[in-house]
């Protein structure tokens, strides 16, 4: 009763070397649980004569895209190349030559999925993307299909892995940003290149990818505000933790009554919020539905199993039929819905923490208090610290976190704070993840 | 284009009336999301005179049976009455008359599933129980589907909404057992009669049911060791906290060398864990993947509207055809795979805690750490407390926590510990989870 399903891959990196060996050692055992056999039929490279972690079967390999193409029996094409120009000729050539597509190109889905999806669709074709987004959780078919009773009024992601590492490792190691860093590339979380990771690109891929679906408005990451790592001290970590709060870099959507609010940036959780126990390499992404309340899905967000994890069950859900089906009927991708309507910028309101040097002479936190007041921005918590850094020896560090207020107000307010002689140099800022009601 | 499919719901208690008020208000709404347009036909009561939370249509009540079973238009029948006779009958009858099927009811499913699924089959139809296990969860189908390229090596869930409430808040507010469960009966999270709930039957339901899905091999609820909140002090919540350990109702299903571990006790779980951080009525459930490594599924497990959430996903997901496609093709349930090999009991080996009233004279410890050394178990902490109760003037509490060991190795020493004559009373013993590798 095995329905044979011929499949062609581009890319033979970490994570399609990965699909291509579960294909190949665990096919029977699949087809045994799932009815499908899954053929591994080309895997598409750039340079047949490299070094590869895996052997294939003579050939498979192939550097020629036409093989995959010209074969009718390569019913799936999984495109796993990454970047986004080559990737997009090749996806768009795949669906008019008939194939369906699986990818973990968030980067490119991000940037033109709407076009992507819209050409699947006239084609009669349909692409999964479960991999794209926290990498072997299945996100993607919980949010459309497992939530689809609910209006989702927010999504909150920690969706960068080397990110959730470098801030696990700074507290728990007591060590900087650059030495966190070079652990993360030690061990293989970071790339010899993290900047992507880093300046928060991946995760703004990421989330206009899921705020789109889960907002069911298309959500362009260029209209999404990124704020990297770049700017955390281990100083904030620490103080964050007297406070109660934990640092992630956090993808948010939220729907408000003027618009959409999305941003990615270093957000101090409340210890008691579960996205704050996701330490080391784990991604997770805590979803509020208006039915069913606060639901979150946990596990590992990059890496070849865990990516490959998900490609299969896109793979098995494209055989039997469903991912098709799903893709016609559920109506929530970026071609079908209209585009989002962007809260105005400076109009979220939250609490924020704000770490800066005064100098150590009398009335500098009145001045400060002040200019914060001035701006109808209430405190909430004030802490004078020992001094963090031995080289600031007038400088005394302080700690303020505020009552919700908005970011315009803070903004202004933290401009007036540089401007005062008590203050050194500029005040470091940190939104602060307000309750979302259970 | 959009599909309409007639719906007969069988009760209409919290969860019947919930799901028949969604597709009432928001039927358009989800029409428009999924071409799917649920069409509420009849609403099967005991007693038509009742007063309910919600107002339906004319026609829609009914006390009669085969006014849904007669009803050709009635494509869906949602079995949420509960029980297990009446309701095993009725699914029977509902599947020769040719419908689906989509059911929250946990207790049937765990004792009749077999038989269920294999009537569904042959009659051509399907049964989807997202809402069975985690309410308003989608952790069926990211087990099923998502997880496919998976063996699934353990499954940890908090699965007791009541449970994990009354857990939480005795060490929160620092009250006894019968103080925090009249505090959720109070506000809901307990049903009047709290049995089933606090006892663990309802865990180990649900336990048979994930166990079954996701380790591919029958699990009867019989075959499952149970352990209630009975025996829980406050007191063993606070020396757990001084260990680091926070108690939950845990249900565990683990593949091991020589069988199935399956069980649902009282467990404490290492702080760092994600699910030590799931508090209140929540559940969750980790899954150790073979490909995907940890994965984790945070949600609502009870109430009307979560556990609605989940039940109009399978309606759609009926409705559009994906659901009888995966009931036919992914061979996991437990009418198609064989019986579980259960791991002999008292096989399970895991750190235990235990807390003993000793006689205030001495050598007591050394009798206690003699008595573990004769079972072969090694000590990792001994904690000597102050005074827990201030009746025992003459005890004093004594916690031990082993390493890895045997359970009847324990309950060996346990036995000769109660007989030594420096212990008063019945040592109390609770496992610890040990690190699943991630």
């Amino acid at each position: 009763m095995s329905r044979k399903t011929g499949i062609g891959i581009i890319g033979c990196g970490v994570v399609g070397s990965a699909v291509a060996r579960l294909i190949l050692d665990q096919g029977a055992e699949l087809s045994a649980r799932t009815g499908v056999t899954l053929e591994l039929r080309h895997v598409l490279v750039r340079d047949l004569t490299k070094t590869r972690p895996l052997t294939l079967p003579a050939g498979i390999l192939t550097a020629n895209h036409a093989d995959l193409l010209a074969d009718d029996q390569t019913e799936i094409v999984v495109e796993l190349a990454g970047g986004t120009n080559q990737a997009m000729a090749m996806m768009l050539a795949a669906l008019h030559a008939g194939k369906d597509i699986v990818t973990a190109n968030k980067a490119l889905l991000a940037l033109h999925g709407p076009e992507l999806f819209a050409a699947a669709r006239s084609a009669g074709r349909c692409i999964a993307f479960e991999a794209a987004i926290a990498g072997g959780t299945p996100l993607v078919e919980a949010v459309r299909r497992g939530l689809i009773a609910n209006r989702i009024d927010a999504v909150y992601g920690i969706l960068n892995g080397t990110c959730n590492y470098i801030l696990t490792r700074m507290l728990q190691d007591n060590v900087g940003y650059a030495h966190a860093l070079s652990e993360a590339q030690r061990l293989g979380y970071a790339e010899a290149d993290p900047t992507l990771d880093v300046d928060g690109t991946d995760s703004a891929h990421k989330l206009a990818l899921l705020a789109s679906l889960a907002m069911q408005q298309r959500c362009d990451v260029q209209d999404i505000p990124v704020r990297g790592l770049g700017d955390i001290e281990l100083a904030d970590l620490i103080a964050g933790a007297e406070l109660g709060y934990v640092c992630k870099l956090l993808a948010v959507a939220k729907r408000c009554p003027d618009g959409l609010d999305v941003s990615v940036q270093p957000t101090f959780i409340p210890r008691t919020h579960p996205l704050a126990g996701v330490l080391g390499p784990f991604n997770a992404v805590s979803v509020y539905g208006s039915v069913v309340g606060h639901t979150l899905f946990y596990g590992p967000g990059a890496g070849g199993m865990p990516t490959a994890s998900a490609v299969i069950a896109d793979l098995i859900d494209v055989a039997i039929g469903n991912a098709r089906r799903t893709f016609q009927c559920i109506a929530v991708l970026p071609d079908q819905t209209g585009p989002a309507t962007h809260r105005p910028p400076g109009e979220n309101r939250m609490p924020w923490y704000i770490r800066l040097g005064l100098r150590d002479r009398p009335g500098g936190i009145g001045k400060v208090a002040t200019v914060l007041g001035e701006q109808g921005i209430s405190i909430a918590t004030i802490v004078q610290h020992e001094s963090f850094e031995a080289d600031h020896d007038d400088a005394v560090p302080v700690v303020v976190t505020t009552r919700p207020a908005k970011e315009h107000a803070l903004q202004r307010a933290l401009s007036a704070m540089t401007d005062l002689d008590v203050v050194i140099g500029r005040p470091v800022w940190i939104p602060v993840l307000d309750k979302h009601s259970e």
